[in-house]
């Protein structure tokens, strides 16, 4: 088993029954999860020996992402105890027309208040594989960026491969601050996920006049970047047209060498939880690449991936890899008895 | 903020999960609801202060209608207590092509034996901007009848608006009946919901031929009307299309000075609990009226009003001014993180 | 009230709520049903006597199949109580792309230990009309084969009609295996439930070529069918097309006399659970047949009472006759109020 | 199988869930239950064929009623679908020393305004072993009180066992009235339920001197009562004391011949659900007697079975015989595996 | 009605249901709660007309406490709205043997933020006839202990009655810093709610002998207390004895010129839900004073408040003045019907 | 961390909400547990590295073991994977004098089914401090009795401490059966579970007269099992007094050099879920002796442990060494704040 390590905050999901507001609700369904913890517990699913790096508080609640990460086979390892609190947000699912609320109750979390030194980064990189990160970790503290680098600094000098997926939330922080991070970090990264929007919005690529089809807007952008940072030998993001809140259409799209491969379009309709959808498409991404997948196969792979996590309640892709190739090698829908 | 009144009467709802029979199932939802109770519960979450009159038993379900209106802001200073029982109805939601079936057990409830002085009509109307009520409370009794005709006199005489949806159920009187009571009744009237089939069955005004579009013969049939009652300032209506129990299309009409206004279409899919929708859409209506929005902007916010109802429980639309303003603007569906 | 009987393995089913997988679950649902049981509750709910013939563990579970089956007018006379367990199965219920996933745990049952000298046979079938089976009973063992033969000869004997659906289960026998026993069955049998891939890989009939329309390939088949098998009087099955595990079309195909009956294409959207919906629609042809209705209606009949089953949970059918027919007639997802 | 014939009312119950609040409450608990259908469930699960007369509406809850009684195995031949409604209760479970409130809603039900003359009643007594009725019964409407003493005095003629429940409700009629019926009508009983508080209030026995040990007391004015009416055989009761709502101790009463036999005490802690106490109770003694077991077996196995009940949700005793036979032979409380 | 006004904090609780603990727990159930809420809650609901005033954040959990305090009838109309959090608890509840937990996450909420100047305090007073605070909003911040004294001050030039609940919490301040504080507020109340402990850990008065049975060891802290602070007119608090998490003994005593009255014991098993027990209490006290009850009457009346408190799940005592007085009044746990 | 190693069967419990039977009941809870994986579970909590050697079926099933084994941090490197099913039970919870029920299905499981040369005894029992063992495990085949006695074996070889809980079920084999495997094993044992019974029936001991109070009874078997065996060092048991299924007392007994050690009484009550109950004690004494803790203290701490878990769902004992230590020093059921 490879050993796969990724470091970021896990939080405390409390979210309603479809068609119930949170300010009506008398019941609230537990979930943990995060981007990055995400990640690790679809790459334990895939086989992997995946630790997740974080601090949660020494209360019940950290108590409870222990016992989620383990329950999904995620090495707790590195799960620091201590701080104030586990950051924490409210989830208003979307039907139909109406979107997703989210309320955000994150400040103060344990995991923000990490500073470089609690972490003993040589023996957690030691030999690992991979190590993946997303923008969130970057945008909680100067702290945790320093902590970032120091990662992924060391995990070079260890010839370790590295991942970095974009995943800008405007809560946490400007563009202008995100853009500044990015960019120092992006020469140390092999792997990123990034968007259309992020390549405009956050690297400052000229905008791709919009006549050309949305491929061929995606090649471009994914070139330049890698002309400027010709360490990154992967590109990935997916395209997803949202129809409703119960009803979007996915693809996916991963670049290398010069050229994009994108999977089949999958029909999510219903969607039963679309959060966590692009960690399980980045831990498709990863597994993929990992185990040396034909690149057809990568992106097709973690396509599906994602498309079965939009299927089921909670953050996390529990799928493991034969189901998910099973699903990408049949039809939609048809029952096995 | 402006006062509102409305009078009627409130049911308990109870109700199965999703794909569960009445007679299987071993587990009510409890709602509360009734389309002028309704009514007041959306303009209170538009701001106004909404006064409902009705009469509900001394007894724990008397007093959760009370508790149900008082958590809507709803004011209870003129919910009366007595009688003999709190009107019910039981209701097996309908799925995909299976329609929604319902049991109704209302007779002899506290409110349909309520007799026109136990109320104090002047106190109640005294400093309102609206007066609304449905055809509903016609058909319960003469006594109510007597009452409505009582409260819709004082408010002309005092300058209070009024309003009036027809909400004709066959199960509660004929067309006749219903016929003879509206015509007298739509002389006192501001602002009226009336449907295609209202304006022939009940008005008895001719088909319009087939042939023309909906709109067109929508249009012809509030000319005539407009007429007949030059006190009616405003006609609505919406038009929906049943695709099945779960998938309906939804698209509002507003009549005023002799020119029809319609929102875009609304895509109801999945529809979550459709009870409530109407009403709804007459509180967007009145709200937008008293708002003094423009004409385009009232009939799409009160549909967009109405889309909303659909994709939450119970028989009350619980958004807010703000939220349905927020959701006539955007993308259906996006996610807000 | 015409008496029929069926015979087979009722099961315990258990099942997780909608996007939930079953290694995560800490709760279960749970139904109980079997084709035969299944098929004898619609009956009993479209009117006839139906006697359901099994045998069931003198414990909790038998007594909760007895239960059931009486809360649904099925008589249990003949329902035998012994042997070591009952079969339970369990079932993730697909969403969207997601299909099904089911993990059977029914060997060494106590019905598929019954030994044909426990079953009064003579004494069952009196005064019966109609005597249905399928396919699962003759694979569970050759003990329950040579039951199925000693009731049909018997049933013959005695004028009464047969019944049987191939329902073939790769994971109970083989196709060799399955091929030789129905084989010798088919001559006792009346109405026969029979697919395009039972007609060719279980009767061996060459395959029709694929540019013809489907009706047109099943038309030869059957034709062939009933000039091997002169005694069966109808032939049936349906035609599904999966869009995804939450949206599939169903159409019902009757072959009598030479010519094939369709029903319209029913649209099943959204599926609240599909287990039981190839049951309810033989006991839709059953009971068609049985009460002499002409053959567009029997079809329509069946096909509409297999749409309907889609739309609740459980295995069972447990709409009446007059709902069924009333659904027949109008169109879907109409609220009635 | 013995057949047994009950008359009466059945309603719905609609309960919380333990410490919440009928007025709070977004979720009612079904039950559906009345003394006379409650003993009849009692007796099936004893063995009996045990026939429920009554009258119920044609809508569905008429018809889950029926699934009700069948699924506890009571026949329901003579179950009559009509009339407005079916009478329903609200049910707040007391806990700890808060009592349980009930609010009822009964007036105008299908049985509460079925006539004498839509009832067979010698078809349906041909070959009972026993008539049984309680005093809500003949509270409900004189045509109702006809028909009892209908039923009555067919039954003497038939030779038919006849039990009587006195059963006084104070809220549906006073014990002026109840006393003339129940005086008049005690002539035709050969097994009478009947309290300390009955004798004193409806019967106009003298108090007997507070001095006198509980049992002493209850023997005199059983001892008058059957001088009274001599052709009374068995008389019962059960001291219930109320230590609060979680908590009874619970003691059977059977005077028969002279003799008072008395059961065991037992103590409820806690109460699961207390409603149907009672009837299960008297099921047991009817059953007792039907049984011809000795008499201190008789009281034993009642007030057992009563004891059992209270042990379970809902208005029945789902025990069995063997299993009540089973726990008045061994310990309480005690695991078997 | 009389007006009320309280001031404090108001907190979301997630807690998990019987036997669960919270780490494992996938369903939290939502109340909200504080001391002085809870206190308005009570006094709402025995008829006064109270405020609660307050600062909750902007986001659905506020609008949460919105409906919350509305369905209970207390006034808004001074809940202020901002800042960034509503503070939380989760509550693992004890039973039997085992302890109730709680783990805290109050800090940086909207209430912990208020500013005095954020407050129009004379507003709020103005009709007003009692203000009440407890000692936790003086352990939140300086800033609210500022607030409390302005409104303690403004509350006795205005001729309003004012009381205190000492509820220490020693994870929100030390013994140290709670006594000085309170000592400077004493001689602003009238009413004050102190236990043992409070006297002898918080103002210091020497411990009387163990020898002396509880309430002559009550009746000397009081006796003192009320020297050193004459204006204070009542003293209250409850004696409980902790059987174990289920089941506990409550006393009320209240000791008002020199006389310590005392209610009954109530025997409090099975206890649903401990929280508020403490509120509801001193709700009763001051109800009963306002009220001008006779003294043993308002003892008994707030006891019985709280008694019936720990029945219902929730931080909220819902029942009525009546109520409360029938439960007074009657024998525990008797059925009523 | 100190390796532990329990072998034996895990098994899937369905049962029911407290007052359901289980032939009524539309949902069954979901646990996991067997004797010694309880056992490895607890041992997780106190923090040592447990390791469960069983065997699963490869199926959803099999996956939810492992998960549930994973979550509580029990290793299952050696959980073997493959075989027909997994063995269930179902359980209906006993209440006030109702007794638990309990239905087993559990033959033909993929562990009973276990052959002694799938398991790599050695590489299993490397590093280990205990292997622990119950009696069920002996019951279930031949092939596992060898399994067992080799790891016995290799064990003491490796000076690895050994435990056997006698765990006698009477539905598994006979007593004359256990005893003479147990005889056997006996001479292998370091630390052994076994009550009054066991002694006189299994290992043949003569009664000691009922006239000696029961400890005194208990320190006869004991000395005369060591005499026999002087190879055990600790014998240990609990004294059950069962008041009824919600209410029992328990005392731990811990028997070493001669000296019978006694812990104080617990009181269960309400008992949420006994299932494990004996497990976690058994745990609680091993974790006591590898802790090197003084006896008296070993003692209190296993009685303390298994009280906990009667007060919790599930098999397991969720409380870390922490929590029991806390419990066993504090009063009973204080709140924390």
């Amino acid at each position: 088993m490879k050993k796969i390590v990724t470091l970021g905050e896990i939080m405390l999901r409390l979210s309603t029954a479809e068609g119930v507001r949170l300010n009506q609700s008398n019941q609230f369904t537990v979930h943990y999860g995060g981007a990055e913890a995400n990640v690790a517990v679809s790459l334990s699913h895939f086989g992997y020996q995946a630790f997740f790096v974080s601090k949660v508080p020494a209360n019940p609640l950290g108590s409870a992402v222990e016992r989620h990460l383990k329950s999904h086979g995620v090495r707790t390892d590195y799960l620091l105890k201590g701080g104030e609190r586990l950051g924490a947000y409210y989830l208003e699912a979307g039907v139909g027309e109406r979107s997703t609320q989210v309320a955000y109750d994150r400040k103060n979390s344990s995991f923000s208040k990490l500073e470089a030194e609690e972490v003993v980064i040589e023996e957690i990189l030691r030999g690992a594989s991979l190590f993946h990160i997303s923008g969130i970790t970057l945008a909680l503290s100067t702290s945790l960026r320093e902590l970032v680098f120091l990662f992924l600094k060391k995990a070079k000098k260890m010839g370790i491969k590295t991942s970095f997926d974009f995943n800008y939330r405007a809560k946490l922080w400007t563009q202008q601050e995100a853009s500044e991070v990015i960019k120092l970090l992006l020469p140390y990264i092999d792997i990123c996920s990034c968007g259309e929007l992020d390549a405009v919005h956050l690297l400052g690529l000229d905008l791709v006049g919009g006549s050309l089809p949305q491929e061929e807007r995606l090649k471009c952008y994914y070139q330049k970047i890698m002309k400027m940072y010709p360490n990154i030998q992967y590109m990935c993001s997916t395209f997803r047209t949202v129809i409703n809140a119960s009803n979007n259409r996915l693809l996916g799209n991963l670049y290398v060498n010069g050229e994009l491969y994108q999977s089949k379009v999958h029909c999510l309709e219903p969607i039963v939880d679309r959060v966590g959808g692009g960690d399980s498409f980045i831990a498709g991404i990863l597994s993929g690449i990992l185990d040396g997948l034909p690149t057809e196969r990568i992106i097709s792979f973690a396509t599906a991936a994602s498309a079965l996590k939009h299927t089921v309640h909670g953050d996390c892709n529990p799928f493991s890899k034969e189901e998910v190739l099973q699903f990408t090698d049949t039809e939609p829908g048809k029952i096995k008895r």
